[in-house]
């Protein structure tokens, strides 16, 4: 019996990957690889590896089933199977779910933590998640629930950082959740590609955040950031 | 005029630097670290690179002051000048106000993210901070602000898991204030020396959160979490 490693290749800049992921990969069997991953990452694993893409839409729940049972018989075929995911497997990547599956298969699953976009990509567009001046705390929810409002009111909170990930596909719904719960004046980024050479940033308000998408045709894979430490942009060296 | 890095080394296991992390320690002259960086990690630096130990108690305001001054001094005497952080740079590592000050002194200063403990600790314990069945969001917060409460709940959500950093040396006034938002049958995670060799964890509710610390002498660092993920722990493979 194999054993599983999901590991988190991170944001998109293939420097980005941790040391630990690496060993894995370049050891794995076999690597069952989300979109979004950056071929450089790709290229360690070893030479006789068998590479199995498959790439997941959001909310694709089938298919989360046949990852499942991918992951688990070819972990009965061989030593070491990793699921390569793009970010953190624990931030909104499901690899709860394939823990789970596998370890009610009897096959041991281990998680090799990945930086998460909901940082990294801020980060590189100037942009702290958290300041001594302007936030004591951030928050990440998912833009994408399959029922009702994209996003759910409960979880975000009065004050604070806020990040949001996969949402740029129901952004004026977002706006109008937003709205309810933070003023319209406050800034935000729309960050497309974070961390990539494709990087695009924009910086708007919550009131025209629906605007701006429209006019710059932004699309996934996007996060959008809403707080003050959006004003820490201008006082960091030279922003893209 | 040299430039800054920022670097982030990851929250404790060695493994968890980034590719990029360990490329911009090897080309080095001068990298100043934080309290807690593994040893495997200074490893990385060339023979020749100045090491300089700059570990800060929590809210030390005025070595942060020091820290700033001596990263700008070095960067006019050196090319490649690197503070290395436990975690992530922006995550309540004070990374922001290092790259102000450089930016106002006409250095440039780039940010590689690091793992956070906030994600990682967790992770290596068993628990996912997000869940599509559990918790579809999650805040990080400290539990160390100077004034008043440790604690502030203007940024702590109705719903989700919440993640507080920094928090055990007022554990029985943090285990007050979220007694106000948050139900005390609700399971909490105290995780100490998360993602090393002596990781401890503990699970309570926030009912007992003070006097599980206390019985189990939990010293800094630690994280405490707070959440119905905590149920996940006992579904996933062979908990340490």
């Amino acid at each position: 019996m194999g054993k599983i490693y999901l590991v988190g290749s991170g944001p998109g800049d293939p420097g980005l990957i941790t040391v630990k992921g690496i060993e894995i990969l370049r050891k794995s069997d076999v690597v069952i690889y989300d979109k979004l991953i950056p071929k450089e990452i790709l290229s360690y694993c070893k030479g006789d590896a068998e590479l199995i893409y498959y790439g997941k839409g959001i909310g694709d729940a089938s298919l989360q089933d046949k990852i499942n049972e991918l992951l688990v018989r070819k972990a009965k075929e061989k030593e070491i199977v990793t699921r390569l995911k793009g970010g953190d497997p624990y931030v909104f990547g499901r690899g709860e779910e394939e823990c789970v599956y596998a370890a009610e298969h009897g096959i041991e699953c281990e998680v090799i933590p990945g930086i998460t976009s909901a940082i990294a990509v801020p980060a590189y567009a100037g942009i702290p998640v958290t300041s001594r001046w302007f936030s004591s705390g951030f928050t990440v929810i998912t833009g994408t629930r399959a029922e009702g409002s994209p996003i759910n009111l409960d979880y975000v909170p009065k004050k604070g950082t806020l990040i949001i990930l996969m949402g740029v596909e129901r952004i004026d719904e977002i706006r109008k959740e937003l709205l309810k719960v933070r003023s319209g004046d406050v800034p935000v980024a729309i960050i497309e590609n974070g961390t990539t050479k494709s990087q695009r940033v924009f910086i708007s308000t919550l009131d025209r955040l629906h605007i701006t998408a429209k006019d710059n045709d932004i699309r996934p894979p996007a996060i959008i950031l809403v707080g003050e430490v959006i004003e820490l942009r201008n006082k960091l060296w030279k922003i893209s």
